[in-house]
């Protein structure tokens, strides 16, 4: 069985008012992914998750550094599976990231696990548990004019391929600061869009993304923050809403968060000294 | 401090064109809830999910059943904690769920973990895992119009209340045959407005659905219809698109599965019998 891809067609009765039609119709793939980490002292899976196929050695090691779980630099291999006892019609759904030196502790039960703290589970204790790990991103001199933000919506559904053509998929796209696009990748999964953007950063050697912008199509989240945060990214923008705690997050740690911005409006929520307008 | 409420306050500053305004908004409350199930065997915990506060019982049991751990018939008391060692602040993020009998397996590492089968890692095998705890919805005679269908997407949104202030949230409504609204639920995390509508009819003893239809505000991926499945909801409804693993859980299992759902048009990808049109 060859590589799943990022689209599939399927057959589909399109109704109009009172009329149907039956057609072709395209949809973005949806498949499992296992993704494994390998020291040599020996492999476990760490996740396993919905994705769209493709830049899948992005997504896993996005997903890690994301997570806290291993850092860029200790990777020496990624690849897709050659066991034995995988059929061959799932070997593209499971990635196994080789690392240097001692397994990452399992994540929770959950990618939303959070640390347990004195204080228990909620907000504030979830902002203390990655105060544990990240420091506030600075970029002070960082500046963006509103022109800028206003062209990203447009810049990122330009550079999205799949969701052109089914209107399924979550995009994210990485900017310099003067707007110019330099990565965009889709995916089906909330958050899968972002770790792929930042597992290629980090495989092409681009990280911190201290001077950078990152722009997602749906809204803006604690998940989504945290992504942003641990790659060193001081913008967020989002042509959707941001939560209480995507808020929150911006403001502790330093990030500039941009939300609902379409045509030539946004809120800015968090870090408005970078947003010089007049 | 005080239960934490579905909105919450922020300043924001509002670019339109060149000009900034300062001024008050409304964003969607996102806080960690963690769920625990305890037995006369004893206490454990079996997700923590960031959500937006509200209906937080209907959510645990709504995630209990969907994932297959806790049939609703064995719940005895849902309540927030009242541990002695979790700050006041953090109570209402934590609900257990009190249960006769044995203690369920814990779920994997993520929500979307799928029991190993022969075949490995893939939507195949996913779908024959589900078999294994849910047969094909029947529904045979169910039969809805497109004008039936048309009216969802206003009714689900008449419905919202917090979404009209933020535009932040998710939503899901479940309507009889005829289209008429029976109940909706919004929240920031994707799946959680499901889990809630789904809770909801469980607690009050609505469950099986089989004479329902559901729709969400979103796109209709794979764990939302595994959640419509579980609660043998036979029809359901997307704004957005379908993912290719959606669509062939719901012609696996005999379910209607609706995208695109806006103004008087929609795509049907599955169980086309039910929709007539002429």
């Amino acid at each position: 069985m060859s590589r799943p891809g990022p689209t599939t067609r399927a057959r589909v009765r399109e109704l109009s008012g009172g009329t149907a039609r039956d057609r072709r119709d395209t949809l973005a793939t949806e498949e499992p992914l296992e993704v494994r980490v390998q020291s040599p002292e020996g492999v476990r899976t760490v996740a396993i998750t919905m994705r769209t196929p493709g830049h899948d050695f992005d997504l896993a090691a996005g997903f890690l550094h994301g997570e806290g779980l291993v850092e860029p630099g200790r990777i020496t291999a990624i690849g897709y599976c050659t066991d034995d006892d995988v059929e061959p019609e799932a070997r593209y759904n499971v990635v196994t990231v080789r690392i240097d030196g001692p397994l990452p502790d399992l994540p929770g039960l959950d990618r939303h696990f959070l640390t347990s703290s004195a204080c228990g589970v909620c907000g504030s204790a979830s902002l203390a548990a990655l105060r544990h790990r990240c420091a506030p991103v600075v970029a002070d001199e960082l500046r963006i004019t509103p022109e800028v933000l206003y062209g990203l919506p447009g810049k990122l559904r330009a550079a999205q391929g799949v969701f052109g053509k089914t209107g399924g998929l979550q995009a994210a796209g990485l900017f310099t600061a003067g707007g110019e696009p330099v990565a965009a990748r889709e995916d089906v999964g909330r958050h899968n869009a972002v770790d792929k953007l930042v597992g290629w950063s980090a495989l092409t050697g681009r990280l911190p993304l201290e001077s950078h912008l990152l722009m997602v199509s749906g809204r803006a989240s604690y998940e989504i923050m945290q992504k942003a945060l641990a790659a060193r990214v001081p913008v967020v923008c989002a042509v959707g809403a941001p939560s209480s705690l995507a808020v929150d997050l911006a403001r502790d740690f330093g990030m500039t968060l941009v939300g609902f911005l379409r045509g030539e409006r946004c809120n800015v929520y968090a870090g408005m000294d970078r947003v010089v307008t007049g």
